[in-house]
């Protein structure tokens, strides 16, 4: 047989069973980005050797919602759409490797395994949750514009407790939709190593941007955002000290692969 | 302590605990119908006394797919999403009652506890289910735009078998979103005794129409409409015999109570 | 036409699209009950006319976990179990009606719509929630028995916020399962008038009780339970002022219809 | 900082935020398994070098369901069961390496993040699905018994699309659980280069086995299995040509850690 075909798991001869097709990946949807000031000792515990807190403004966060439809080249996911609809909320912070600013996502929750097999490629650390975000529609009746005065609210929980909630009234168009998702990427993506107490059988430091990026008019306004305690994570330790600002847009962007930064193991 | 407040259950002295508050109801959300002709003997079987088939036509059918945000007067479901979005997939015939034609839900389900309850009030027979359907967006790069060549698909699945799915490509304007759903609603509200074998200790014709009815245009198109059979549903018995056609549209509406036809039981 | 057939919508002629099948209803399952006290006049918000507190220990609460699997009279759910299991989180109190003591279920959350469904009917006030519950296994590897030591958690949330969480570490054999789930039921059964600000079209007080129950041998031991708010729930308004005792059992039993107690509308 | 603490991501210098924890990782549950044969040219299409076909019975496949409570070293998760039960349905083959025969799961669905995970770590390819099976219980109002006439349903679902469902009746004790899943298993853990089209960065051909095994009494009888097609799943590509038999049996066991067996990538 020799090599099977497919991107990622589960590999097969025909190579249509896998979880994920191969980027390039595309993906149309709104964002809900809030941006805060927390203590930089709590941004510093999450970055591991060699990343190193970023130089200016150190202790901001961005927490953001973002509902997406999405797909591979053939489209095929966008006419069953439970295959290319999902949610996600996820905490971005900045950190400093070799001179350069990178962003990193730190805390990332999503509602579909393919989103989850993605995340892992990219070095997304991502879990099930259970997210939600307010839509704007053209009627009314039970929706906001994106315009002033246009309410949005979004919600995330995971393992049956709600863990963030947030929202936003757009007052005014924004030239920006927040700085702090603004760099490349720089994530660690690792294999514990499969004998008990082993060292990590492969760990590498990646960065990667979003390819052809658009956005309409980004919107900002008045946010509020509370995050909760749980046991099994950590995402209130990073307390919101200040809030930096509160965005909304709607975006259109792909992703086709990054480039290896640092192999960290095995050496 | 006497009446106790709420519009539906569970009841209580501060009112707020109810599955649903009290209408009007608001929503705001996109439909995907596919109209086609089916046996009328098919329809005639799921019209109760006293209604009949309808004069003109009496084989067609709307199969709608329709993703929603709603919410109630104060509008704060708007702002914890879980409580205000839902997607639906139902099935509508017509129907003739007193010389006069109405429209009729027939199957019907959603993703939501408040949308089961609110179907209960209005008639409605909700079961739950899992329901997709394609999203229009601004940024093409994972979406179809409301516009020629826009394609856009829809499943319904239920007890973990998928039930329907349709494909609509966009071609042009059209002037009307189909005819099938456009009388006001027939439906009836029944409650079974509560003896075993008892006859129904409720059961009321009633009629309702949605208030305010806002309307994008209407698009129509090219498309497809598969049925699949479960031990327990018989939507693959409105076999399609011949599709009189796709269309799509975003609407705002409200619905604010019907009118009492007739009442069945208790005489 | 006529009288289509089914016991509870949608009906149709062949009958077999029902959301639940006509009573008899089957369950075997296991329950984990805690029982407390809180201020009587909070649960005598609970009580609609005519009912009032029960003589003794009118404030006496039960909050119980059920872990269900069940059928009808043709037993075919047993084989597609996406259909006959579901879990439920309730909370009984009791209560007087005519000079008789009978338990009613006040608030209660369940996961799938056929058991919403058996409750419209049983009037039970059912919304949708997510219910998780420890299990018993021959195998301790993951699992406590059911004996001396055996640590059983509970939980419930809806609508993405934890509203209530118990632990029972077991002592010994008890009794009884507890007290204030042990009478008939007495529920009401409402359906609000269809016109807008009408009042109700059907309303009656109703009572049922199980047919062959079956218990295990009950457990007792030591147990907490906490309470948590929600802007669209009353639960903890029930406040836990005194724990009286936690129970487990295994349980099977079946219902099969009430007896009217009162018509309350239309009179 | 230097490095951070805990087993999977994300890491953090708290370590307790991890998608899981360190194994070992404890399991106490039911399985229902189905095997058959099917062409072993099928077979073979899925297996990578360096592995061959099993040289008996090449052609035979399990397919199991199991219903899983778990947890790791403290425990905890089982006091908060949304973290502790899971549902899986999966494929089992064999296989050949360097003259030892060896178990490999083909495909398998899950239903929590957590399951998912561990597969990433012990090589299983791990989608979400939606698994059902029928219960044993003490009480037989709605559930059988492990014994003769008891009867048990299995069911798999994702994407919306039932894949498998199976039937399984009890007849008599059986001296084994079947064979197919009764060797070491081999699998692949693998994670593809992040550059675009470049080869893995990472592939491990790993072996592992359970730890502390153990089982009831298990059962075999007359069963049933039916596989679907999905345009995203091979599963249906493992033809039944021949039932071997069903079992069912509770097992108990924990897992921590394997070996590896030969680095392929890098190299």
């Amino acid at each position: 047989m020799g090599a099977l075909n497919g991107f990622f798991y589960p590999r097969t001869e025909l190579g249509t069973a896998g979880v994920i097709p191969a980027p390039p990946w595309f993906y149309s949807g709104d964002l809900l980005t809030v941006e805060y000031r927390t203590d930089p000792a709590r941004v510093r515990e999450l970055l591991p050797d060699p990343l190193d807190l970023a130089e200016e403004d150190p202790g901001a966060v961005a927490m953001i919602w973002a509902d997406w439809q999405s797909c591979s080249t053939d489209r095929a996911e966008l006419l069953d759409p439970v295959r290319s609809q999902y949610k996600e909320a996820f905490v971005v912070v900045r950190c400093s490797y070799r001179g350069q600013t990178y962003s990193r996502c730190v805390y990332i929750w999503v509602d579909k395994d393919f989103a989850i097999a993605r995340g892992i490629h990219q070095g997304y650390p991502k879990k099930l949750g259970s997210i939600w975000q307010t839509r704007p529609h053209p009627f009314a009746q039970a929706a906001p514009q994106i315009g002033p005065g246009g309410a949005f609210g979004a919600t995330l929980a995971a393992g049956d407790r709600r863990l963030a909630e947030a929202v936003l009234v757009l007052r005014e168009e924004s030239a920006t939709n927040g700085f702090v998702n603004g760099h490349p990427m720089a994530h660690h993506r690792i294999y514990p190593g499969i004998e008990a107490g082993s060292p990590d059988a492969y760990s590498e430091l990646i960065a990667s941007s979003g390819v052809g990026f658009q956005r309409g008019q980004a919107w900002t306004g008045d946010v509020e955002l509370r995050l909760f305690e749980s046991p099994t994570e950590e995402l209130d330790r990073l307390r919101i000290d200040e809030i930096i600002g509160g965005y909304y847009c709607q975006v259109g962007t792909s992703w086709n692969g990054g480039q290896s930064l640092e192999r960290l193991a095995p050496l």
